[in-house]
């Protein structure tokens, strides 16, 4: 998927949005408890619920391994069933992953070819080597940590070289920029630092940004939008928590879907502000 | 396990060795391939001959990830048999996880709860929080990426704070050490800048460095001990290809315990020299 098919995809759905499928087991609605494969089972109603109010899914990774091998089995399932419900939704790992380059290749083939994500987020900190290998995949995309919505963001991504005036999150941005293409690499760019956006658009005007931090972690949508979005969108926002446990009952799928409603309501409004929808 | 503890089977053995199950299925002997899982009989093998010579065993996570549950199976059998043919070794899992809280959380879930590895590689990129579930848990430790061995380090680590003079892999140290503590915590410093140790040795005296890149990577030896070792040795120095692929023939294990044993003495005579055994 280039990011005019991507553009063209959120356009036809008048949304921008993520739906985090942080599946934690311990967090699930009791009823489920009793399924074969409970997460799965979340996930697809989940999936089925909310499909219509978003172009991409984001399966956090920690998720699944922190159950072993049955936590992998839930994530195949569930990425094969986002497949069977629409073969164009974008969907992406988020795995932080990266490692020297022989290592890094390993793992794009763990997430690109072992199984079928489009996107994997990458963690800068190895450097070129690291994220050069997820990058040789024709077709999909690497989302490159560079400004984090955490408390720690604070600890190393604001160090600030003398010789040119960029912080460590910004000299991110034009690393990737060497390596990657507006077609092949996003970034990852907190909502919690909303205003933040607007000094990432100064570097990277033209990529797809993936903010996660709306909702839960106190990001505002329409903060994001001022100082993020560009003309052809170049966002992909977020929602874990906000929309997947709003309700823990046997109607959480419903209230899930009524909250990703409301979120994608906002983007199209925000969407025809912007003039591109 | 303590620091000191690590220390005692140092001298017990007379070796720093940690021997990494880079376990590339791919690569494997040829007559490896028609057994039902080859990667754990090869992994096998390779502990029987090599633990007399070692302290820790360093299995890279990507190498199992990148074949799905079967090589999560892969993973399990490893860490069980390493576990049988003697618990006191030290393994780690080479996962350069990193992610915020509450998914740190789960990946330390992962592999200290669901899995029983004794540490875990970490990406520093995400700060305090990113960290700190990690080093929640009594007897574990974290394995905090400081100066890495591979040609993208010189992209983001060399970064210089013009406040503190500190270079980024030297600010991951100072921070680490507000996190952690030695019996908690050690840093990834790679062979191939063995005279950066010394560098690194001004920050965190006391602390045990992990050092990759000896042998395949063109590391020295000699060199790392004579800049990184302190009165505790303070290394643990991984070798991976240059033991586990030195031979593809039937013969690979024996090849494999040489080569180990040829390091193993290197060892035995710089931890002599130190006067530490």
């Amino acid at each position: 998927m280039t990011s005019s098919e991507l553009f063209q995809k959120i356009q036809q759905k008048q949304s921008f949005l993520c739906v985090g499928l942080d599946s934690d087991l311990a967090k699930l609605p009791g009823h489920l408890k009793s399924c074969e494969d409970p997460v799965f089972e979340f996930n697809k109603q989940i999936i089925d619920a909310t499909h219509q109010y978003t172009v991409a899914y984001k399966p956090n990774i920690a998720f699944y391994e922190s159950r072993g091998v049955e936590g992998w089995l839930s994530l195949q399932k569930t990425l094969d069933y986002l497949r069977k419900v629409d073969p164009e939704l974008f969907v992406i790992a988020d795995a932080k992953r990266g490692d020297i380059g022989n290592t890094s290749s390993m793992y794009a083939k763990a997430f690109f070819e072992t199984m079928d994500f489009d996107a994997i987020t990458v963690a800068p900190y190895m450097g070129v080597d690291s994220v050069g290998p997820f990058l040789e995949y024709k077709g999909k995309w690497v989302i490159m940590l560079a400004l984090t919505s955490n408390k720690g963001a604070d600890d190393f991504q604001f160090l600030r070289d003398p010789n040119s005036g960029d912080r460590l999150f910004e000299r991110v941005l034009r690393k990737g920029m060497e390596w990657g293409s507006k077609d092949t690499l996003m970034f990852v760019a907190g909502a919690t630092r909303a205003e933040m956006l607007a000094d990432l658009r100064k570097i990277v005007p033209e990529y797809f940004l993936l903010v996660p931090g709306v909702g839960a972690q106190g990001g505002s949508l329409q903060e994001v939008a001022k100082y993020g979005m560009n003309e052809q969108c170049g966002l992909l926002v977020n929602s874990s928590r906000g929309i997947i446990f709003a309700d823990k009952s046997e109607n959480f799928a419903n209230v899930a879907a009524a909250k990703a409603k409301e979120i994608k309501n906002e983007m199209t409004v925000l969407l025809n502000e912007k003039g591109i929808v």
